[in-house]
């Protein structure tokens, strides 16, 4: 079945209203094209046809003897030279993606546990914002707070983070904090608890490397392991100390497209993940917004783009341009002074654009640049000499910006956000003060709320623009699933209206009476059908949330009506993140293609059910991936897997 | 121009001569071929039409836009979806060899740090065999050794070297104690000297991964980092914690060749890389060496396979069966009762040869197994039970033989190695017992010595096995070079004589005469033209070497006549531990393309000298990447650059 936007194109140069269905993005691509400026969607379309091998996980690179293609049911190698076969070679593809997912992530809460030693040591110039989740955090962390100063606490909360690099045995400390003692006893029996993110990456390296681990299930059980290492030394560090440095998110308003780039204002669009950079440059942007007016601008503007740009609205509401597939398209607007950027999922094609403008890229790590852009270092201790620099720069940009090129799309949308756990809470407390979680957990138990979907993720230049994220979203919400959503893919739901109230209509009728019911409780027309808890290192709040939901209920996590969705994956992030959750026995839904087809071992593991034959995931952790590119019928597969488990709890 | 068994073969089986002059091998490989057994040989043939997109370093499945294949110069995509172009992609994916190369042997210097402050706590089985290596070691590292015990002692170097992957700041122990400080210098210049092994790993991972650096430079750089991660927290700190642990190797004589399986014994092939694994073999095989003749064996024999077998041969004279390419023609003899492994370069195709076969392979890391093989988990706490059982398997396995199958060649090749840097000055300290190193300077300085060679590195099934690495040795000889060895390579040379008496009809005259000369004093007819220095963590040995002459000579490294040779390339680890070599200033040959043709930028800057414009490994350090498949002209190319830093030295 071929449905509109999701053909195998192969060589075909989709058109604008194939590429997304929103109307901004259709007319900045239409810009881009007639301007000659090549964009990932036009790449993505150029090569259409990849490799059969690479796709489905069958391609090995990791010695001199390949690069080894093996064909594992035709005429063709069975295996590579050193006798590697398909199961082999899936499993470490997998896992190898898995690594680049999980370091990405535990580099973040590293890079921030490091700001927060800094900031209590009084050598960056950052402030412990939220003491009371300071204390919390401490607290679980078993830290005496008692007599000890807000430095002292913040100083011993951040050795206690860095801890989780370096420690030699035991088990890595946000795992004791936060992870839920079920799920915990499964991963300890199969001796795949993390002892320290940087030791586990470094093994699982070594382990995924020529004439290492050849053992398809012995290698699964490593993804597994990067999953772990992902949610806690990535997720729930960097969410924890991210909290504590720049404030627990609390309801926000924001507008969400490309229209919020403001053709009289100095614009500049912070994008990449980490907010020690974000903060402090809409800081500088608000101390500097003086000398906008000196060059003619009626003040500067900062726009986010990706998970950086989640971190800035979440707390602050400064409004968000982009999701990552789009990203260039910011710069097409021909508004935009600077794009600054620090790491992941920066498309080094930026550059290319900016170039047929007068915006410039400034890359800010020492390990992370882009050749043509400008690089201006920053590191915590001197946060603001860069940030303040950063802002220049923009601001002497505006003079060369050429009025004949702006084209900013009108149309923003209005979106509420900043669902924290806490927040949330807040919220049901107004309902139950003893005891938030109650509201929620009765409205499951009664089928107010049939269950629970994270959908999260990315969106994909080759895939059709948030169709997939909204689809299953909307689908699930028709059915009276809370949806919580985090990154990219709250990125769509934004953008199609679903945190506004206008979203209540995608809403079954028992979900909507309760996101109005809670909605008033808070203060607003209604809780917005798409709870946004922000970024992607944010998808430790929805197993927050879960964890003390199950806890409440003297359940595992496994046991609860409770899924993800990752609709329009991206970014092997993603999918340590999936990993993650079906660690915990959360269902994850995947929309594009895992690059696994080719060991049926893998699949089967992966995707299998616990009544099937053989070692699966849902068999060893109550979860379950699920592959499927159609949202339609990936959001029932979901249900059926909700519906399953509310049976199970008696429901 | 086509060589004999240098041809490209697409789809031909190469007859057993063309793959290898070594009749020993040429006869297992009849035996398994009559036997319908498949080989890394056959397949390497069977792959032999590679992706020529992978080959050139120019494909990337860093993401789910992918897999992206690009092609710069012809009709094709020239960007992968994300906008990366050739030389980010080469850049990358030549970091992610690194990557691979640096965490193998960082991870094993990590795991025989663990056994040594478990040994020094009592709580695992080992003895510090060499006291005064661990003296003068604790010195290097600035650590106390007045009024300490030798445990106290060992505790303490085990700890700083545990903090080689532990420290957040700073930089490297290892680095503070053996880097040489003018090369140090340019590292920090640079910024790219190493904090810690695991930190730079991870950090190495994100910055490689989709949306990360795109700099092509800048990854270079990223590698060289990679490089001295390997070099000190792999090779130096395994060397110097293994000579603590096992001796500093001494003169010793071994036998090499298949023709070391013993028919009348039990034999035990021990594989893979750590020594704390395979000295526990040995160990136990001795005990246990009554227990053999209960079952009608007239003893136990323990023989060595790729780099632990180097371990065994340098300290214990343990006899060597094969280097990588031709391990699974050990089982092929008929007479093997166990393959003991544990990691790195294990071909996961033994097990398939083993099952035609009475033999067990015993894999023994919990995160490196293949399916089918017996798992016997090795920790250093409990080494004593593992190796025993490990051992009694094989017993048990000896009445398993099939007697009709077993076929085991003659002639095995004695050879002399064990040539620690401490052994060499031991034996020159004969001439000049107060400056050992002043025979080895003058003789450089006067041309007895044309320059020093390090012919290091791998065996490669897809290459005519020991051809590269013999050919190189010896017209390097010929042109009185003195060749320093390690790792397969050093197997190579040790089975065709060069390790004996006989190779030295290979040598120069000058070179001859000295060899003869320091031969007599050591009590030896000669010393053997290629001197071996060790396993490939030994690499540090070379390195140590050379800095020792630098010191004395007040130079950097990059100053001497001295190069390295890798001919027959076939792991990421070589290629980690040329750019260590480089990274010192050493030209580093390799015979083996190491798929960076995709980008003249990426290897121009690797393989272009110094005169060139732009940014070159060798304006940058003084050392560069030499490309070369033909081992003659390899050997030329070398003496050229020899001859040039002879010359700018005034020697």
């Amino acid at each position: 079945m071929k449905e509109r936007g999701r053909e195998i194109l192969v060589g075909k140069i989709r058109e604008p209203e194939e590429i997304s269905n929103d109307t901004q993005v259709q007319q900045m691509l239409a810009v881009a094209r007639s301007r000659g400026i090549e964009t990932a969607f036009d790449r993505a379309d150029q090569t259409a046809a990849r490799c059969p091998f690479g796709s489905a996980g069958l391609c090995c690179r990791s010695c001199l003897e390949g690069p080894c293609r093996i064909v594992p049911n035709g005429s063709g190698p069975r295996r590579g030279v050193c006798g590697a076969d398909a199961d082999t070679l899936v499993a470490r593809s997998l896992l190898n993606t898995m690594i680049q997912g999980a370091a990405g992530h535990a580099e973040h809460g590293r890079e921030v546990a490091e700001a927060l030693l800094k900031t209590a040591e009084g050598k960056a110039p950052y402030v412990i914002r939220d003491v009371g989740k300071l204390m919390r955090v401490a607290k679980g962390l078993n830290l005496e707070t008692e007599g000890k100063s807000i430095n002292e606490v913040a100083k011993a909360v951040a050795l206690a983070a860095l801890e989780d690099f370096q420690k030699h045995e035991g088990v890595m400390n946000w795992i004791e904090y936060r992870g839920h003692q079920k799920s915990r006893e499964i991963w300890d029996k199969l001796g795949i608890t993390p002892v320290n993110a940087h030791l586990e990456i470094a093994k699982a390296v070594t382990r995924n490397a020529m004439g290492g681990d050849a053992d398809p299930l012995n290698l699964l059980l490593g993804s597994v392991t990067m999953g772990l290492v992902d949610g806690y030394s990535g997720l729930h560090l960097s969410s924890d100390l991210q909290d504590i440095l720049f404030g627990t998110p609390k309801a926000v308003k924001f507008n969400y497209s490309l229209a919020v780039l403001d053709e009289k204002k100095i614009n500049i669009a912070v994008h990449g993940h980490i907010p020690l950079l974000s903060e402090k440059i809409v800081e500088w942007a608000q101390i500097l917004e003086h000398k906008a007016l000196t060059v003619g601008a009626e003040g500067i503007n900062i726009v986010g783009v990706c998970c950086t740009g989640n971190e800035l609205l979440m707390r602050q509401g400064v409004h968000a341009a982009s999701s990552f597939s789009s990203q260039e398209l910011v710069i097409v607007t021909g508004a935009l002074e600077a794009m600054v950027v620090d790491i992941q999922c920066i498309m080094p094609g930026i550059q290319q654009v900016a170039e047929c403008y007068h915006t410039e890229i400034i890359t800010t790590m020492p390990h992370v640049k882009i050749p043509g852009a400008t690089h201006v270092n920053f590191e915590p201790e001197y946060a603001d000499d860069a940030a303040r620099e950063i802002v220049e720069r923009a601001i002497r940009n505006f003079a060369k910006r050429d009025q004949a090129k702006v084209v900013i799309p009108t149309g923003a949308v209005e979106a509420h956000a900043g669902f924290s756990v806490e927040q949330i809470c807040e919220v049901t407390a107004k309902i139950n003060a003893d005891k938030p979680l109650q509201p929620l957990i009765d409205a499951i138990k009664d089928g107010t709320i049939r269950g629970v979907a994270a959908v999260i993720g990315c969106t994909n230049p080759r895939e059709p623009q948030d169709i997939g994220n909204v689809t299953v979203a909307r689908e699930l919400l028709k059915n009276n699933v809370l949806i919580v959503t985090t990154g990219c893919a709250a990125h769509s739901l934004a953008k199609y209206r679903l945190m506004n109230e206008d979203g209540l209509e995608a809403c079954g009728d028992s979900l909507k009476a309760m996101l109005l019911q809670l909605g008033q409780l808070a203060g607003l027309p209604a809780l917005p059908p798409a709870l946004h808890m922000g970024s992607c290192v944010d998808n430790s709040r929805p197993l927050d949330l879960l964890s003390a939901i199950a806890d409440e209920l003297d359940v595992p996590i496994s046991s609860l009506p409770a899924v993800g969705s990752c609709p329009e994956t991206h970014s092997p992030k993603a999918l340590t993140i999936g990993t993650y959750f079906m660690a915990h026995g959360v269902d994850v839904h995947v929309g594009v293609d895992p690059q696994i087809s080719g060991s049926n071992l893998v699949a089967r593991t992966l995707t299998g059910s616990r009544e099937d034959q053989g070692i699966t995931m849902d068999g060893l952790f109550g979860g379950k991936l699920i592959v499927e590119s159609d949202p339609v019928r990936a959001a029932a597969i979901l249900l059926e897997r909700i519906d399953m488990k509310r049976e199970a709890l008696g429901i």
